[in-house]
């Protein structure tokens, strides 16, 4: 099973207080980038693989999707994504992304926030979206980037010239890493580029964008440290279709 | 025109005393990977972007392909591709990739190693090979990866815990770059591989493998010093079909 780092108590109080916890979709910096991979909302059915708050599934809702299944591993996010809606169109269900069955040809848009990034068994879950769309579906998601994934020791540093950088190690050494993100002991599955983009390939998808999301020169004059994001990404967009 | 640097004295100098100078294919690490994504050559005609020496135009003959045409801008690999062959089936031509026109649907394959990020107008080069491959065609070829591109001052750095990582920043800053190697002031084209892909895409081109090579450890075992491209991958490598 995933770590459910969601449901640990530490984790949990830092998590719900950042920005994108509070604001939801607008509290994210890449959602701008991220909508603008999706297709026309109105009438699809959407499976969200890792919910969170049910923020997406609240705002495909608000754009005509039909119907919405929000798939996530934590009580305490399904508990706050349930008391916020009474839609009989959007249903929540608790599963772990590594073991999770999906009806088949069932979807038309498979959509997936920070999630997959956590998810061991990548090969089997894509194997179960590719299942669960009907043909000419799309997929669409975002991960961390494996230039943030991939250090033993990330952060950044300092040279005797003032640089700032973002030293790489183990680019393609990968696997699990291990973080403290608001608690002890996060742990991250960490991917290269190609290695995602080759199993989607492998499963089927056609691959129809990548972009390695970088802040906007608005977003840097809001929120300066945003900056750094320039210097090493920290998300990965991919847009595939079935 | 993108900068000569191959009939540059000192850099030429240089380069022919490189293993895959002096070796050809089997002195270039990343071979192995490459070829393995080429389809079968029997018959095919084939468009070398960047032949240098012509080691892999004389390959793809002995392998059955039909004709083959490989491209190069510098006089000094182009005359030892020459008088390497007197085989009717190749045909070497002097160009610049910046500004290549070739003729419509004649080509099975387009093939370039380690040439594209020379090359600024990268946009207008994949719309002239599209145009020049028959439908179902390939394109497969490798060039230097991002994370080896990107650095303002690309170099390992060793830290206090005597951890060897390549300091990287610049990553979202796509554009030249300048570097000593071989010659003083080589200028190479620093693109994402968002942006490679999603060219790629535009372009009309499926994307069918990516890979961020990384060495074996039969190589590692012959050639320690392969290690460090695990810790920060030199090459990718691309096959996409038309």
């Amino acid at each position: 099973m995933t770590q459910n780092i969601y449901d640990d108590p530490v984790f949990f109080a830092g998590y719900r207080r950042l920005g994108r916890s509070v604001e939801g979709l607008s509290g994210a910096e890449e959602w701008p980038a991220l909508r603008a991979l999706l297709p026309d909302l109105q009438g699809l059915r959407i499976v969200d693989l890792g919910c969170g708050f049910g923020w997406f599934c609240r705002w495909a809702r608000e754009q005509g999707a039909a119907e919405i299944l929000g798939i996530d591993v934590s009580q305490n996010m399904l508990a706050q994504a349930q008391a916020a809606t009474s839609d009989p169109a959007i249903t929540y269900a608790r599963a772990d992304l590594e073991t999770l069955e999906l009806p088949e040809a069932s979807f038309d848009l498979a959509y997936s926030s920070l999630a997959l990034h956590y998810v061991e068994r990548l090969p089997e879950l894509l194997a179960q979206v590719h299942r669960a769309l009907v043909p000419g579906a799309r997929l669409i998601f975002s991960v961390e980037h494996p230039l943030y994934t991939a250090p033993s020791r990330p952060g950044w540093s300092v040279d005797a010239a003032g640089r700032r950088t973002w030293p790489v190690d183990l680019y393609l050494v990968e696997g699990p890493r291990t973080t403290d993100w608001l608690a002890a002991g996060v742990i991250k599955q960490h991917r290269t580029i190609a290695t995602t983009l080759t199993l989607l390939i492998r499963t089927g998808f056609t691959v129809c964008h990548v972009e390695e999301w970088g802040p906007t020169d608005a977003q840097i004059a809001r929120r300066p440290e945003l900056a750094d994001d320039r210097q090493r990404p920290i998300f990965l967009l991919v847009a595939a279709r079935r």
